[in-house]
């Protein structure tokens, strides 16, 4: 199959056009490399010693004699440039991951909302326009989150996409009908994702565009078996205040000797996915597409949920690190339970990593390793929800635990 | 009150700048003039001899005394002259008309379709950007539409907003909620009215910013009690296949002897208002702002329902017009029933001005008035719905008669 990864040298992104290079497919890869430039504003980088993207190109083709195509393009502001490559390459499936996708980074400031909200918009929506107007018959994959649902409510498992409800008319008749999950995100990041998911309803329903949204949870781990096998192909570790996600980021701070920062009381449950899994995970999803004219596919992509102070205590007990309870610059409630239905991969054969096989593994093989490039000034969040919580915060800084 | 008026200079914000400011408000109208570029583009021009904003306004001093304030900023490229004039004037309210509002223009190109995307996110998202940024506690009312409901359910009156539904637990237990109605946008305009419903609810929810979201029905009349009091101030009236809502394009159709075009069998069933009413709806809601703190408080701005070929029937049998049946270049069921809910403007004093009072003084008035200015080669709407219809489009264009 040809494919076309849009944002295709990112934390997820990398992983899965190496994936599916190595299955046998023609990877296209799209990326106007801001992961990298946002970095440069951070002032952070990645645990991991990652190389640039011609390097990781051509150590793949060396190892391999796999040869994956790069065109530096921004998605979202240049649509013509997007529309040729289509045109020229005629992929079968486009799998998009071109957006903004940390929810602190998305709250830091007026102006990165604005980015945030500018590009994940543009992006998604010229990407589905560009399918369009090429007349060609492309099944696109997208990365939503676990976040479109807000946290759960009590009782109730979350279903994968759609929610059946009864709606009572005048006549006192009870009407069944499946709905799209009523949207409660928790940032201005995830509250983009949730209006991707109107852009995809639209162009399923207008234009028989066939579209997989994958809701994914938070991804701990750091390599797959393709990155793993050789440190030129190796995958971003970010554990700075804005990227870094929650477990990674204890990871780092037991390597470090940092006492594992908690939110609030830690209370907040959360959904994870390892990062091998995504990417088997979109291999599935692209090799099980939806049919012309389905509503919009989409699946919950995450295999456990856990709490985040019992993975505070987790790696703890694995590595003797200190936990601190710190302020939750989030608004959001302080406790909450999370159940998430993922039948659908598991029953496309999905066999998950748990959390007990890979943890010391991660522990050893990379925060470890690598403890030596962390720069302990990066771990704070400086993000906060509101300016009330900016106004209260204090002069240290308030430390974030959970990004996705 | 101090109110600023994004998008003042057009159909909907004109006359309610000017009833706004009569009522002893101060006005403060911000227009990129957008609306007057594009008939530029679509080399057509109001019926009406609409005139320059200057010169609007300045008549309007001279007429009453009173002075509007005129800015001309693009509120989706230049976030920061809003911020900036916003934190100058410190407004009480802002009304926000500044979108691309017709659905034919919206589906024209590609690049109609991400123009309308781009302008009508972005400027949705600056003012609330901006709104928090300044610090202001200030009550955003926005043009929404009937038609991010999609065109009801057979059996149920559509809400206002909100729609009951009951949701059944793993537990069998049944818990009710109220959610945001599952939306169903028709067209590339609409869904980014539904995407603005979403930018809404997260920022009333995160930042308490006090919202009101109108989802006006189709408009149609031309005056108000101000726009009519000197020529000078006319309002705007469109007949082109783009931007001409069906009723105002029934009635200039019959004033210049063009048959009335109604789309497949004119089974579509749609909610209307007179602008008079539009103009009242608005003082409504800028006098009744929600709490801090409360849900985005929406009202359906509509006083009747009308099944297409009737109207054309009704204008047909007080003019004496044909109508010819043509094909439907929308993308929708042939037949459709409406039933919505007003209440809440009912029970604020609404008094509606009904199509069996006004009808007649449109024809007379308006219509026949200015017929003699009327170009009857851009009443062909020349948008369809996808690229199939488009194929199979008759050589003399498909005639639209509803936008809104």
């Amino acid at each position: 199959m040809k494919i076309m990864v849009l944002g295709g040298d990112g934390f997820c992104g990398w992983p899965t056009s190496l994936h599916l290079s190595n299955l046998g497919h023609e990877v296209i890869i799209v990326d106007n490399l801001s992961r990298r430039n946002i970095d440069n504003e951070l002032e952070a980088s990645s645990l991991t010693p990652i190389t640039p993207i011609g390097m990781r190109l051509a150590t793949w083709q060396e190892l391999t004699g796999k040869r994956i195509d790069f065109h530096r393009i921004d998605v979202a502001e240049n649509y013509h440039r997007l529309l040729t490559l289509i045109k020229e390459h005629k992929p079968q499936a486009i799998v998009h991951f071109a957006e903004q996708r940390a929810a602190p980074y998305s709250m830091k400031s007026p102006s990165h909302k604005r980015y945030t909200v500018n590009n994940n918009l543009n992006a998604t929506h010229n990407v589905l326009c560009a399918i369009v107007e090429s007349g060609l018959d492309i099944h696109l994959a997208h990365l939503g989150t676990m976040g479109v649902y807000g946290y759960g409510t009590a009782g109730m498992k979350i279903p994968e996409g759609y929610l059946p409800v009864e709606v009572v008319t005048e006549d006192g008749e009870r009407v069944r009908q499946e709905i799209l999950y009523p949207a409660n995100p928790g940032s201005i990041y995830h509250m983009t994702k949730t209006q991707d998911q109107l852009f995809f309803a639209y162009y399923a329903k207008n234009d028989q565009v066939r579209i997989t949204d994958l809701h994914q949870g938070i991804v701990w781990g750091t390599n797959t078996n393709e990155t793993s096998s050789d440190e030129r192909l190796i995958n971003r570790f970010d554990y700075d205040g804005d990227y870094g996600t929650v477990l990674n980021r204890f990871l780092m701070q037991a390597a470090i000797g940092y006492p594992l920062t908690v939110h609030g009381t830690g209370g907040q449950t959360r959904a994870f996915i390892h990062i091998q899994d995504t990417v088997r995970c979109i291999q599935l999803a692209l090799e099980n597409p939806p049919e012309k004219g389905d509503r919009v596919k989409i699946l919950n992509q995450m295999t456990e949920t856990h709490r985040v102070r019992d993975l505070a205590t987790l790696v703890s007990d694995m590595t003797g690190s200190e936990i601190a309870f710190v302020p939750n610059p989030r608004n959001e409630s302080a406790e909450n339970d999370l159940h998430v239905k993922n039948d659908l991969f598991l029953e496309l054969g999905l066999n998950p990593t748990t959390l007990s096989q890979g943890l010391l593994f991660e522990v050893t093989e990379v925060a470890k390793r690598y403890a030596h490039r962390a720069d302990p000034s990066k771990i704070p969040c400086t993000s906060t929800w509101t300016t009330k919580q900016q106004a209260g915060k204090p002069k240290e800084g308030v430390l974030d635990t959970v990004s996705s």
